[in-house]
């Protein structure tokens, strides 16, 4: 299939849908199909180098749409805080450097032992509000991650679009805004009212796609599905965040053993397809 | 250990916490350890025999605070539509004829093929509002169950206490009410206004307990856990229930391979131990 040039343009391949496709392949590829960008994780391009990865990427005029992640506020102790709000600076400069206008936060879960779920939603206010200007200084938006309830425990204690943007309203819209990804949010009721809530307070940094498939497997993690293989009315929801304002772009990200036993050009080959016929 | 009277009065073990024990030997070891009741559930009442199900239960001095489940009510056909509907009325039967106050609904998930949540909402409440009379001349409520967000897509599409709430609240309180599963409503944000406002609104119609533990287990049926072999301040969320004036029992259900390996009556002891020290 070709693909329309528009629609190239706003798609982005995150880095993990293709989790074992080297960087420079990954860029390569997403180059000569013509896609507008790629986002990138933190452990892979620290692992080809920083501003290697930076000049390759820019080199290829693709765009690094997003950094994935920092994040994990949700600490016990006050001197692990510090070394988590450290490597959380150090993020944000990796983001600077790499020219991506966003650092995608999982706010983290309950601490070990904990039940308090108020005090571990406090201490993320509290990161936010320690990082956020250094961010804004740097050129980098904050962009909170609501998870999927089934993650509160363990990965992210913000389970919704209305909390995730509770959190944003005290900061500047350009400081900290937030990740709409339909796997996390397609479920609540709510989601309609909070995309346009998103939208209205200027605070849409991110939108990714995959789709829901199930049985989930064992943990939870890598349960994503390929666009169009699931339940996820994707199209609506691309159309709500449209409607809500986002020119950005939309970003395919999924978590999926299968996919990633696949080689990289034809594992992009399929999320373009399937974007196409799903989502586009 | 010995448990307080008045702790034992009020707490009542799900039939599926200790799923292979035969109803007899459960009936005799809930009456034995002076508990008050125990939640029925409608296949192994079923084939013991409903009517002597009845007697059995009856003559031990239990209370039957619950009956599951009924509900599914998401249907593609409607001739499929017709018989969900048959079966329910025979549920809510059943729940009459065992003296049960309650019949748990579980919704139902999208039908296959479908990405169209407000449709599989909107069929909710159709059936409810076919099904609400009936309940009530029969002296039964039916008891709306929000599940968890992980099981949206293939078993309930109702997924929060608001929602629950929203979907009870055209029907008299002593006709459809809530159930509030701590497993299925802790993560949420807003669980503590979701009680007080079940309460307010008189719909709380049972409480259940078990705990969240990670990792979750292929499936994600099975994975719940002891009470306070997890993260969920489970005192907390009785507390509240009771603030928002439920007086009624407290039910455990988990589901869990490994319990249902044990003998019934050391799973009891267990339950009642764990009651004590984490929700009395």
């Amino acid at each position: 299939m070709s693909w329309p040039p528009e629609m190239l343009r706003r798609f982005s391949l995150n880095q993990w849908t293709t989790r074992y496709w080297p960087l420079p392949d990954l860029v390569a590829g997403c180059a000569d199909a013509g896609v507008g960008g790629v986002g990138l994780w933190r452990e892979p391009v620290a692992e080809y180098g920083l501003a290697r990865a930076a000049r390759l990427v820019s080199s290829a005029e693709l765009a690094v749409t997003s950094l994935c992640r920092a994040g994990f506020f949700t600490c016990a102790d006050p001197a692990e805080r510090g070394r988590v709000l450290d490597d959380n600076r150090g993020a944000i400069d990796e983001a600077a450097e790499l020219g991506s206008p966003i650092l995608v936060l999982v706010s983290g879960g309950l601490p070990p032992g904990s039940r308090d779920l108020d005090r571990a939603r406090a201490q993320v206010a509290d990161a936010l509000a320690e990082l956020a200007p250094y961010a804004g200084e740097r050129g980098v938006r904050l962009a909170i991650e609501p998870l999927h309830p089934m993650f509160c425990s363990d990965r992210c204690v913000v389970t919704s679009l209305a909390q995730a943007l509770d959190l944003a309203a005290p900061f500047p819209a350009e400081q900290v805004g937030v990740v709409v990804d339909v796997y996390h949010v397609w479920w609540d009721p709510q989601v309609y009212e909070g995309i346009a809530r998103a939208g209205a307070d200027g605070r849409i940094a991110a939108f990714q796609v995959c789709d829901w498939v199930t049985p989930l497997p064992a943990g939870v993690l890598t349960g994503r599905g390929m666009m169009g293989d699931g339940c996820i009315d994707l199209r609506r929801l691309r159309v709500a965040v449209d409607a809500a304002g986002h020119r950005g772009p939309v970003e395919v990200e999924i978590f999926n053993e299968e996919i990633w036993a696949q080689p990289g050009r034809q594992v992009l080959a399929r999320c373009l397809d399937s974007y196409a016929e799903h989502v586009a």
